[in-house]
Parts: structure tokens; C-alpha cells; sequence
């Protein structure tokens, strides 16, 4: 039995940016009240994690343990822990559902920011990390640090997934599928036989052209200057790929043309303020809407001409796909076991923890969709 | 009997940019198959007429017939035509509900574009215009051309309004009122309890505070430079106004502490483009909706971090407040006869046509809310 005691495991630790992570033991306290302490099986390596180590994130912390897209099995259970029990799959989430907040109580938004400012600054709600190594206080990331064979998160933060589904795999749902499939199909709610466009086919895209399926849209346009890209996303579910290297014209243009004045959704997945642009005015005069999911440089601003709303499109956007995560992704989860949602064809590569550098190596040389570590 | 003869009346002819209306003797065609010959009996004066006479309108058409917010009596109908008949009350409508095209059918907007190049034009369907002034061709303005005692619309440009209603009143739906008042009631639907702000307290301002006071909205905040128009805001239904110029901080920080967050809808009646970022950033994470009403000049474009779209507010638009004129305009005549719809505080002054000009130079001195020509 662990439960109570300190557990010395190993984690990647992020010491600083720009530097690879590095493989040590490390000690991991008990969970206090609230707090869960889960022993990690698999876990992806995202965009996110990369952009935090490169030292462009200007909230990122260090020494910390990253990671966000885990799946695991209960360990022990703090003071007043009632939603878990030891042996229960669950896969930490990076925005909690405290159930009592006024974002929870709104009906309107997933986005709890009850523990906000502490998961911010790398610690939990009491101020204290549970990680250290070497005597040194090591910080938490983004509420889940799944880069670690055990790691503590609050009760809030954890999503219970049916125990039949393979955690290196559901891992995933963590954070990048999730937040394509859930901005089709839960913020824009894409309707049968209306027409999306994605821009952008990386998993994020490849996830919303998913969900824009499973939702039975009719034409599904995958957009991307990487062709490369075009034949996972047709797999997925797209019904047509461009290249906007292949016009002479303004991709929104195009698009417009090809769809008697535009789409009913799309979606940006990359982070370009520009293409949030085309991402916008390609969509249908009256009720066309487009949802930002990438996330932009720091400072980085959208425009446009304020015609295009008043003609009646809908500039918006999503996190995490706008899925209460205790709520909502479980059924997410029952959705990749009914054969609704592809996961598989995501992990293109898997690896233990002391492969953790090659697998942001592959995604930096873009030889990866995903890479799922399994300890 | 006129029908089927010409009618020669007056008019206020806008025979260049720039220069003062012309009181003139007209001669009006008789109404074509699916049009309609309306004896105009009021009509307001409205910044739009005032935009196009200035010459900034890249799409002014001259010499033409302005005035676009009219309440008349149908003198007689064009070949086809069902939906009226000599007798009715109408309200001419510049946006039309044809009921058949792709946009009437969608349920998701107002805007019905079936005649939307010939209306710019400023002639009918059939490429003619119904007006002439000493041999020379007259053009029609946004398909309504109001400022005539006869003019002669499109049946689906025609909403069949209560006769019970007075028309030197209820012109005014015709566009600001039902602009500002459907923006809250329809196009937000801003919905009970919820928080509002109101950026720009004229004609349209107003209208979004009366709208959010019938859809029983908790506080309703006018914001305007100008305190003058503080009081009239009040009487509408705003629970507290503000002046930008009183603050050292941005109004939306101002907004936000106010309010817990901010607002959950927040309205841009200006036509000022810095004014829409404030009116977007103002609203509350999660869910805030930010309706752009207001015209910006030609060119002038919105910007914003996509961060505020990311985390839950949504930038739409509205023109006409959303309002399908034939099916949903006599709602709103039934809420002016029923008191939820304050319209007479707006006329502020009245006058006969050849005064016209006047009611240009009291709207821009800022002296009238509305002015409103009877014939």
C-alpha cells in the first residue's frame, strides 16, 4: 500500500526552458485534501508542452513537471474525495468542473476558472506543489503534469472514463482531440448536411473534421499548405482538400465559390491570426460562423471589416472544445468505443519515458501526428 | 380613382451629394406585376438618409428620392400582387422577406438578398425607376424612397401593419427602432436577470435599452460621451449610465469590475470601430455576446485578441435588429399599442416636406431624436 505515504517514482523534468526535458526520480507527496494521486500509464506529447518549453509561454514555470494529455488509474484519494476511488481509470483535465462556481452553474461555458490563479502559478490551491527532486520544490503544470509515472491533481480535475478503453489511447482525449471534436460538435454543433471548412489539418483539425462527421455534415473542407496532410484528413472524414498555395486568389474566395456564397462553420486550428481572418469571411453571409481554436502569438490581433458581422456571421471561439470535462468526456470517451471517434489513427509513434525528447523531435520535424508515452 | 394612372405629387429630390433637398412636383408610374403604389403619410429622418446626401456613400445613387422610415396607406397593387390591398397600413421595409429565396428559408436571418442589386441600384426588379422630374429619371433609395407623398415598393418589401396604429408613429419602425429594439429582443435575445451595455444613447440606443427593458434584463448600462443624453436613457430603462470621458481607465476594465466580470450583452451603436473592441472586451468570459449595430466608415476595420474569443465571448452583428419585416414588424406595432414600445418620445419635432431640410440640420446639430415629416 502507497496510500499516505510519499511515493518516489520517475518524471521528465522540465529544469528550464530550451532545454530537453531530463529523466530523474522524483518524490510525490500524498494528495492532501481534494486531491487525487494518480499512477500515470500513458500519456501524448502536445503542441502545448513544446510551446511551454521553448520559453515563448510567458506563464510558463520552471523546474516543472509537464504533460496534459494523461490517462491513469487512481492510486489514493485525499480528505473529502467522493467522485474517485483508488482503481478508478480517469484522465486528469486542465480545466476542472467544480460544479460551483458561476462559470459551472451557467449552462453556458466549460471554462471553471475556480483554481485559476494557482494552477497558474504551478502549484495547488493551497500554494504548495506535491513534486519535488533533490530537495528542490518542483512545480505542477497545467493542474495534470502527466510527464511522470505518479502525479496529484484536485478531485475537480479529473474526468472517471468507462474502464473497457485502452488509457493509451483515451489519453489523447486529454486535450487535442477533445478540442477539435468538441468545438464541432458541442460549440458550433454542426448540423446535418451543413457545410464546414478546417483550417488546418493537424490532430486539433483532423479531431473537428471527426466530429463535423459523426454530426453528418455535408461538405467537409480540409484546408492546409501541407499536402501531406490531405490524405489522413480525407480518411478522417473530409470530403474535399485545398492547398491555398494552389490559387491565385484569397482562399476565402475560393471557398466562397465553391459553396454558393460560403460555409455554414468553420474552424481555425493553427493559430494564425491571419487564416482566423479567412477562417471568418469564408463563411456564409446570415448565419455563417467561425470558431477560433488555435491559439495565436502573444500580442497577436484578428481584424476585420465589421460589414462581415453585421451580415450577420458569428466570430467565436473554444477551448477544450467547450467539454465540461467531469460531465462530458466520458462520453466522449464511449463515442471512440462505439467506433464513433478514431483515436487510433492518431498514435503514430509510442515510446517509453526515456524517449520523451524524441517524441518533441518528431513533432518539430512534423514526422508525427501524435506520439503516446507509455511507462 | 388613381390606380393605373400616373400621379404627379411632391417630393424631396436629392439631385446631387451634398446639396439640400429639393421640394419638386414628381410624376409615380403606376405599380409593375408584385408591386405596390403607397400614399406616403409620414416618414422619419434618419442619420442613413443623411449619410447618403453627405456623398460618403460609395453606393449613393443620384438624382433619387431618400427617406427609408415610412408609414403610408397602399393607394394600389400591381399585377400579382396578394399579400395587400388598396386600404392597408404598411410600413415600406428596406431589407424584404421574400419567403422563398435561400436566406428567407434558412430561419436563421433576416437578410434577404432576392433584390439586392437592383435595390442598390436604386431601380426595380425590371431595371426601371418609378420616378421622373421633368422628363429626367428619379432613382429609388434602399427600395423604399419615402421622402414622397407616393411611392411604389416591391409587395415583399411591404410589411401589413395594425391600422389601429398611428402611422405618423409607427414609421419610425421602419428602421432605427426596430433596429435597436430587435437587436436586444431578437437578435440577442437578451434574456431575463442578465447585465447589458449600451455603447452610443441615440435613436438606436435607446431602442436596445427598451428591447433589454422588455425582455426584463437586470442592469442596463447606456454609456455615452455626451450626458445630455443621460436623462431619455434613464426614462427607457437604463439602470445607470456612463461617461467614458470620467474615467482614466478603458470604459470595458470600468464595465468589468462593475459587474463581476462583465456583461453578458453588450451592443455597439456608434458606427465607431474602437468603440466595438470596448464593447466586445466588456463582456464576460465565458458567454458575453457583443452585437455590432452601428456602421463603421468604409475601410475601418475591428480588432481584438483572439483570446477573447478563445475564452467564451462571442462578436455578431445585426442589421434591422434581426427583425423579418412582413412576418415580425407587426409584432412590434402590438408592442407600441400595447406600451412596451415607447415610440413617441423619440419625435422629437414634426414638420411638413417642404421643412425637410430643417430636420437635416437639427440631426446634425444634435438637436432631435427623431424628426418626423407629415405629409
Amino acid at each position: 500500500m502507497t496510500a499516505g505515504k510519499v511515493i518516489t517514482c520517475r518524471a521528465a523534468i522540465a529544469w528550464e526552458a530550451q532545454k530537453p526535458l531530463s529523466i530523474e526520480e522524483v518524490q510525490v507527496q500524498p494528495p492532501k485534501k481534494g486531491e487525487v494521486r494518480i499512477k500515470v500509464n500513458a500519456t501524448g506529447v502536445c503542441h502545448t508542452d513544446a510551446y511551454t518549453l521553448s520559453g515563448q509561454d510567458s506563464e510558463g514555470i520552471f523546474p516543472s513537471i509537464l504533460g496534459h494529455e494523461g490517462g491513469g488509474i487512481v492510486e489514493s484519494v485525499g480528505e473529502g474525495v467522493t467522485s474517485v476511488q483508488p482503481g478508478d481509470h480517469v484522465i486528469p483535465l486542465y480545466i476542472p468542473e467544480c460544479r460551483e462556481c458561476k462559470f459551472c452553474k451557467s449552462g453556458k461555458t466549460n471554462l471553471c476558472s475556480v483554481v485559476r490563479t494557482t494552477q497558474g502559478a504551478g502549484v495547488m490551491p493551497d500554494g504548495t506543489s506535491r513534486f519535488s527532486c533533490k530537495g528542490k520544490t518542483i512545480y505542477h503544470y497545467m493542474g495534470t503534469s502527466t510527464f511522470s509515472e505518479y502525479t496529484v491533481v484536485l478531485e475537480i480535475s479529473i474526468a472517471k472514463v468507462n474502464p473497457k478503453a485502452p488509457l493509451d489511447r483515451v489519453c489523447l482525449l486529454g486535450c487535442g482531440i477533445t478540442t477539435g471534436y468538441g468545438a464541432a460538435i458541442k460549440t458550433a454543433k454542426v448540423e446535418e448536411g451543413s457545410n464546414v471548412a478546417v483550417f488546418g489539418l493537424g490532430g486539433v483539425g483532423i479531431s473537428v473534421i471527426q466530429g463535423a462527421r459523426k454530426n453528418k455534415a455535408g461538405r467537409i473542407i480540409g484546408i492546409d499548405t501541407n499536402p501531406g496532410k490531405f490524405e489522413l484528413a480525407r480518411k478522417m472524414g473530409a470530403t474535399e482538400c485545398l492547398n491555398p498555395k494552389d490559387y491565385d486568389k484569397p482562399i476565402q474566395q475560393v471557398i466562397a465559390e465553391l459553396t454558393d456564397g460560403g460555409v455554414d462553420y468553420s474552424f481555425e486550428c493553427i493559430g494564425n491570426v491571419n487564416v482566423m481572418r479567412s477562417a471568418l469571411e469564408c463563411c456564409h453571409k446570415g448565419w455563417g460562423q467561425s470558431i477560433i481554436i488555435g491559439v495565436a502569438g502573444a500580442g497577436q490581433e484578428i481584424a476585420t471589416r465589421p460589414f462581415q458581422l453585421v451580415t450577420g456571421r458569428v466570430w467565436k471561439g473554444s477551448a477544450f472544445g467547450g467539454v465540461k470535462g467531469r460531465t462530458e468526456l466520458p462520453e466522449l470517451v464511449n463515442d471512440y468505443l462505439e467506433g464513433h471517434l478514431d483515436i487510433d489513427s492518431y498514435v503514430t509513434h509510442t515510446m517509453p519515458l526515456d524517449k520523451i525528447n524524441e517524441a518533441f523531435d518528431l513533432m518539430h520535424e512534423g514526422k508525427s501526428i501524435r506520439s503516446v508515452i507509455l511507462y
